[in-house]
């Protein structure tokens, strides 16, 4: 149920809410809009709750939330969710880029990077320290050290730092360095580590898994939202399916029909969704046309040297100039990046 | 093998070439550029015979075709392909937008349709006369009788007529009314069709068929094209996936990764590529953005009252608002429309 | 609606049902069964019809079909379809099995086929004389001269002749040679070559599309049916998913499925389905054990000689083990092969 | 790559040779056949190598190993791996079946289950404590209590307890109650969860991620092996795909070919793999039929009343009759369950 509080209603009145709804053994989620704030209580519905919380004083009305994901539904808040990290801004019609390589390789290649995407727009830099491999045997990434090279590169440029976490141990430290949390895709349902992110004051920004649907995705984020951490940005990267001539299908239509569902900001993954450099720059351009919150693109000094990912990874020129294109297309949109 | 004739190649010394190519075994299809005019020479490969053909006087030079689709690829035609109907063009960066219902019901709905498309911008009517309906029970379309109300309609507002062909026999009737044939999804591999088609002059727009990979979708063409017309549009309308919260899962990559392999023409169908209304605008701006040369979007009158597919089919309110956020994003990238 | 009749109701009983449905403007189709004789009454659906039908004498009950596929349906005939050509019985609990290479490509290798599949205990032959090719370039088969070989084949083995037809001004010419037309994935949804060979008397061997769901593949058998030709027999053949260790993914659970559903008899297609060789005679017996009616089996005499279809055609004598081992399976099982 | 010792090498040389693979800064897995002992050397491969070691006197030969996965790998293992736990034996021939309710409910559900399908023949009792669900407001599992409860039901029946663990830092918990750790398909690629699993001596079963090939999914057990637990069961429990009419499309050609691949033996989950109850007996014999060495299936004492998964769900009745089936389709074929 969405508890809707009167306007004006003091922080003092939205605690007892709070209280009445913990104590007929429901969570309750405050969800604070510039207009007015809602308390959602999440639980086993039970007779008779509705309406004694409806006869409260400071409550406008209650209504029941019919989606399976509640905090992340529009339903619970209309408002779209804004999050923001140094200059990264994502939501509510900002468009946020975050790009870099797909591993931190070197001090040199971070910050080569770093440089190189912060002059062509981006605001967020990612680099994967701990990488999740497919294979045993192939290169793990740079661990702690490279969450070291990151913070550097953040002191250098200004970039808000976005960073892979793979286990719930790894958690606190990777919050040391990282200001974004990625779930990546093979960990969407890793519900422990939902959990544990959530319980985290960072954004986190979490991958569709290569087969999830709509629903399992905002139930993923929804996890995270009911440890208490509304920071969730949704991230569609592609979905895999019969097609070979790209690594994933990238399904844009994910973006509008999300927007409709939740308030959580959508960004898009254009280079594993289609794994090709070439193929990256027109699903930018078409990511914003689409109505994307952001993006999320790897970029790298040599794609050709890359320790991983290098056939789908922009030089920083054609990165540079898919970004010119992007500004265009957000422009005429109404948009700005 | 593509013979490159020399610049300035009399029609006769093309002729030449032609009858050299056959009397090798060959089949010559005749390609005329801006810049120079080449012959595709296709059939099995023998010893000799390129340095046969190279050692002819008015060719520059010969080259393989390495792409198993030979005319549509772009070693054999490095231009695009641009085709016109009254005022429709498609290709080499005009934009063309077809509309219109699903199916032709009645004079006054497609008459209806057929202005408010082209008030919105559309230069090409669709309509379905003959429909392929999943189930034998489903209205089949008002066919002969659809047809002449499509002409009707033509003549009415100058809209180039696109609507579906379903079996070589119907051939040449559907090619007395219309000006540029479909070959729908459930027909791409329909060999015979293709072929039946391929001996017309007439504009054939090919759909994908919703498990067709890349190359099934260029070799489709090449049966077209193999019969001598040259006139064929691609159209990416959505492939089936595991995702049902749409009706087909739309991937616009495949816009750019076709324009590296092919000249022919690309547009989206954004209608059955979603099969939801809300989605159609943002995904029409998004293919526009993907660099595709056109459109062809499911618009009704009343589609709450539509005989098909009225959950797709946008009113002429929104088609009109999403072609002008279609027009916006093409001026932005340099395009018209 | 399905009209029961009563138990003994005589044949003018039932034709003047049929032209009381016919006066109704609805289609009927007369099911004779083994215990009563039902008509499928079949069209739009209208006040006062059941009622009308239910209150003449001869009728016991009239009950409404639900499925979207009507003469199809378990609903329409409880008892299972058994069709049968020369010594090819297929449903019912008979298991037919058709064998035979990908393409007619000599006398001498059909006829030795047709030997070796014989003596391994088939009883269709198999065999390509119009190959529909994804390239317009391969090998399109012997066509008539492949069909007058096969002839020659049922000849000397008395094998039922299952082959391909593509288009519908062919049917005619199949029919002269063949005892079983094969509708090809490709065609599952070819609407008007469904009816053209619903018009013949000829078993129709219908294969499932690659992204047919169970509906689609029903109501494609429904357009046969609809025409009158009530032999029809579905063909498992596997699907297009992301799998692409094997050429297509076999489901082998939709066999049971569609015999909860159909009382058409449901033959798999192991070849097609898995594309190698080697896992051919597993997925033989698993398709027996999961209940099938029938497979129909890739065989050459030398299958890396064949003109297509090589990686996925068994041997002579890998086909005959995997018969013995089908048949241990069947016996096991209380079926007999 | 593996250095397989001569015949009848001795402890002591194994024990040198693996020192001084290791001195070489390469991982040696010593893998214990009946005929001769082999030890796998993983890492970076470096010029003479192989060389080095091949002139070592106890060595027959040295082989690369040309598959990604190393351990898993036939070439690394010719011999079939049996896992054995109680009466539980899985692999080489021995046919072992898990049977049980998706969650443990209560000390009577899981016992009353544990007796049902000993009866019936199961050897194995699985049964969830800790439960993935999709939703964080489902149901999540009884926890210790129901591996206790587990535990209990192994000392009333003598069945081996296959439960899943959900996270590295629950492994040590349960282990102390559990004889086979489940690993769900949702974490299929959580590698530290792999990780943590590899470094105890229980066997693992691990399930195939819904859209993971069979190289990822080789690679996954790898990630188990490589830590030196050898005891991996893989299970097909079907993928994801366009098909809606079963919960996951349940491919079994996966089981010969994974059996070309590698020695770890493979097991079916028909349950998850069809989603629908009526379908899995079938499937459970098309299961034994194509070469599985083992079914791992959901029973409950009363479906409807389930917690989780009952539309998939066997009654104690139609599960032994299944059984019955398996057992005759395995006689058949020569083996014995």
């Amino acid at each position: 149920m969405i508890v809707v509080m009167k306007k004006g209603s003091s922080p003092e009145a939205v605690q007892r809410m709070v209280g009445r709804i913990e104590a007929m053994g429901l969570k309750a989620h405050v969800i604070i809009g510039t207009e007015r704030t809602v308390v959602a209580a999440i639980g086993e519905k039970r007779d008779g709750e509705r309406e004694t919380l409806e006869s409260c004083e400071e409550v406008e009305k209650v209504v029941p939330i019919l989606a399976p994901y509640k905090v992340a539904s529009l339903e619970a808040k209309r408002e779209p969710t804004v999050v923001e990290a140094l200059d990264l801004k994502i939501g509510g019609g900002a468009i946020g880029v975050i790009a870099g390589p797909c591993s931190v390789e070197s001090e040199e290649q971070i910050l080569a990077s770093a440089r190189q995407v912060r002059a062509a727009g981006a605001k967020g830099l990612r680099g994967g320290a701990f990488k999740p491999r497919t294979s045993p045997y192939a290169f793990q990434g740079l661990k702690e050290e490279g969450l070291k090279l990151l913070a550097a590169a953040r002191d250098a440029t200004g970039l808000a730092i976005v960073t892979e976490v793979m286990t719930p141990h790894h958690v606190e430290l990777v919050c040391e360095y990282a200001d974004v949390l990625q779930i990546g895709a093979r960990n969407m349902q890793n519900y422990h580590l939902l959990q544990a992110v959530g319980e985290t004051d960072k954004i986190v920004l979490l991958k569709r898994g290569p087969s999830a649907t709509m629903e399992e995705f905002l139930l993923a984020a929804e996890y995270i939202l009911d440890q208490g951490n509304q920071r969730v940005v949704l991230c569609e990267r592609g979905v895999r399916t019969f097609e070979t001539h790209t690594r994933f299908t990238l399904p844009l239509a994910s973006v509008p029909y999300l927007q409709e569902r939740t308030h959580l900001p959508i960004v898009v993954d254009p280079s594993h969704g289609t794994g090709i450099a070439s193929l990256v720059p027109p699903m930018c351009a078409a990511s914003i046309a689409a109505g994307a919150d952001g993006l999320i693109v790897e970029v790298h000094p040599d794609p050709s040297r890359a320790m991983s990912d290098g056939a789908q990874s922009l030089t920083p020129d054609a990165f540079s100039q898919a970004m010119e294109q992007c500004r265009k297309v957000a422009a005429a949109l109404g948009r700005t990046m």
